[in-house]
């Protein structure tokens, strides 16, 4: 049940729902299992940078993880255990990993600059958590202001064999996931599986280029699900089609700050979950920004393309 | 002729077309001038950060300006003088003012970070330059990393009379144009022209917050023009079908680093410029990223809003 | 015997010790809490960056602060509480307090960069933790990136009462010791204490600018207690005697990610701990840089200025 | 005359004298060219971020480079041409070589971040200003926020020939001088000149560890030339006392932001400089401060080794 190199399609990064009162909303998060699993998706990563993890209490970390574990039965959760210190980070990841995830995924800490300060920071975290644990690269320069090359990528699955996937979530990165599988294709790098974010901005290149799937938060996982199944079919002027037309409100989605609060808003209205409260401190949607999402989501209802 | 804060409409950032040799190319500034001319613009932006100004020596850029400033004729040209230094502010604003250009645009130094800092900064260019110059607040903080608040850019503008115009180019930054009109409509802050940046990825609900029009260089600036055009016309869906059709583009185009070599290769091949080279050093696009534009120009043409 | 406005002398930042193994070493902190009394010390301050609170699982953290509080007896025991989350500041906050901690210690997280953003998250802090326990601002731009001008201070003091001490840590930063105690005596600031930091290195100026004392970890408290004392009893010229002998050491040791190597080492030295060890990851002295360590501590000796 | 990886000793960095009303002092030049030979310098180094070189017309920077450069005869001066733009770089370094300066010195841009984009910008650096000017590489990531390994360094002298010095300025520092001179030692890295910066602070350990002399601007560089020669003889504990004399005035003058003034500050005091002006904008050493300094510099006098 392990996480390996194989991982492919979608695996939605799941919000935290809360109640209005700042409480866990666990009825929701069975709610969002349930979509998430009609919508098609083949796993799921929870206490991710939008999962609110940081506003959670340790216990509450694990109670939202073990939920999600239980409900996705056989299909694998990872788990975010990014954190700036090794002890929690340890203790997060044997816990976890106890209670049925498939896997972890690890942020760099923003400080780190030359190639050898990230490259020494992954192994110093697999040294605490342990090399028998699958884990995630998550190379996210534009939150965490830490750039990794190519060179840097194959270094680290190098020299960790429990390293089985990149989320690809570089801005701009179609020539960074074309350079990793031709470092493959040249023998130089064994196989991952790479899985994209940016809120899915570029999935529609990103599979063309040789993306598995993609690993991100956009409100409706079933339309990634359907693109990641037109290009594999070959149908690439559809997948286009598809894409297109939920671009507008994927691009509002991906705004930085307010991005959750969009995505959160969009789920409650899909019935996803049945608030969008954030936990303090959290931005909430002005008037005209709902109103803007909901026009948005009216055209999107008018392109037949909604799956509403 | 000066710039005043009733400016509106589409004002493109020109790019500065080379030869391959890295030679200025002035036939293309002139086929430049043309289609922006054609494309319905209101003004015009020169030697700004998409305009390579760092590359060029300080006889080039007075060139440059002056070309553009006779080509528009009665229309406002705006010079770009942001500069590590007040020296050369000074001088390259003096030196294009005497010849013609109606304003002048200045970004922060990257390294500012507090609220006193970056009005005080303001202070310091505008006693440099001289306070009888209109200019532009370039707000960009994804690429300068300054952060101003509203409350910041009301301060400048209340302090510096000369100021007449925001280049709003913040990220997420719809709430922000939102602040700064109901500023002024509580009478806090004088009117001031607020033009959008961001290549256009927010524009459909730029004008509808606020925005006097876009300040930006996407390769289309027709379509910028038809937009602002049917925003003030009213018809809202008309402006977002528009929009809609070119936001595969426009978003391939919005990507930081390699931006600029998309954009100079569509408006080579629209027939604005000669060549799209970039003067070293700047990135040259890889093959698939070609055939990608290619593919997204084709998709533009067959919906039949590509002004071809 | 909670912390209040009045604070004043030498409140050591003290490492965490550990055994060589990596585990806590109990008996280390007896020693050093020993060393602290008998050096002077008004206080005492744990979990700071340097003591490396983000390697220490949670219990351990609460041990460690609690071992200090029965330590320290009547005397005051801050504890930082800073985390990237909310949740696990409050949670930290609310246990150490009702240990018998005498206040808490909360530096700005590193995103933070305008004016409003820095004081709303002081609000959103104290909102979390409750406004019933005292709290010390950390003003430490150079490791956490984030600028604070008086006025930004004075607004988190003025709007939040249980504010009660600032650790000046700004560099450089004589100027705004003098301004903030200038908006005390125009009475547009209620008074607080300042302590400051930086290990020390301008602490015969700070003094004379008004500062109440230090909260800093440099490896002799004995030399900062003794500086304070000449300070108030108007002995300048003795003061900076005895500050320039320790000035080539605490400049060493003022070194940014080795320094906690080089305190530990001089701690071990004096016997306030039993080794040197940083919990991994943590740098290691160079055989050359003990060296030279061992050199400037012998040139102490011979000042007869070393207290050993 | 050109530089080479032979030079040593002291290359202080100069400050740039302005009249109170901004204007260029040149005969303060004078005094300050004539001060510095009598001091023993090895060279000099000017238009560094000391020297206010962003605040001078492109002009005024030829004019200040050429009067060192004739006034240091046969003594090599190198020119810092950092720049955001390559032109500038070209033109500057062209202009300076055939006025007959020995090499310039080029910082990195402060956005670089991995090995590959640093060790890349000193190849098209060097491809725009020609491989035939002998160049310094300015490591100073304090300010410049751009991080080399020593890998970097080595790699930057292995590809471009006309690499022959490092202006070492990490804090902390003393292990990549002891890091390089091991790569020499085992023949990885072809010999280079290594002088350090950073106000001189470590100036005394940093020789023990291989450094060829100081490339400072402290205000008393007879002190850095006779600490160099206190160190090449082999008197280790008289180097040492003759620079712990003067830490106390170094470290107040290696304050960022205000260091420039502090330095100045004192030159005019010892009549380097007829005025402490810096050109606008430029921040103005308080009342406090300069008082603060008047007593650092007494108790200096009184320890006889103040050279005046």
């Amino acid at each position: 049940m392990l996480l390996d190199a194989s991982a492919s399609g979608v695996f939605p990064i799941a919000p935290t729902p809360f109640h209005p009162d700042g409480r866990l909303d666990e009825a929701s998060i069975d709610r969002l299992i349930d979509g998430y699993l009609k919508a098609g998706s083949s796993g799921v990563t929870v206490l991710g940078i939008m999962g609110e993890a940081p506003k959670l209490e340790p216990e509450e970390s694990i109670a939202v993880a073990t939920r999600f574990i239980r409900g996705f039965g056989k299909l694998p959760v990872i788990v975010g255990i990014s954190a700036p210190g090794f002890a929690a980070m340890r203790s997060l990841a044997r816990t976890v990993m106890a209670k049925g995830a498939a896997g972890v995924m690890i942020a760099p800490v923003p400080s780190l600059r030359t190639d050898d300060q990230i490259i020494g920071y992954y192994h110093q975290a697999i040294e605490a958590i342990g090399d028998d644990i699958p884990f995630v690269i998550q190379d996210y320069p534009l939150t965490l202001s830490v750039q990794m090359t190519p060179k840097v990528i194959r270094q680290i699955v190098s020299d960790l064999r429990s390293c089985v996937m990149l989320k690809h979530e570089d801005w701009p990165g179609l020539e960074k996931i074309s350079t990793l599988r031709a470092f493959q294709a040249e023998g130089s790098l064994r196989p991952i599986s790479i899985l994209t974010g940016n809120g899915g901005l570029f999935l529609d290149f990103e599979m063309e280029r040789g993306a598995d799937g993609a690993m991100t938060g956009y409100a409706f996982p079933d339309m990634l699900f359907e693109l990641v199944k037109l290009h594999r079919a070959g149908q690439r002027d559809q997948a286009h089609d598809l894409f297109d037309a939920h671009l507008p409100l994927l691009r509002y989605e991906q705004q930085q700050g307010i991005g959750l609060a969009v995505r959160k808003y969009v789920m409650m209205k899909r019935g996803f979950i049945a608030s969008d409260a954030q936990r303090k401190p959290g931005p909430v949607l002005s008037a005209k920004a709902s109103a803007e999402v909901d026009y948005l989501l009216s055209r999107l209802a008018s392109s037949g393309r909604s799956f509403l």
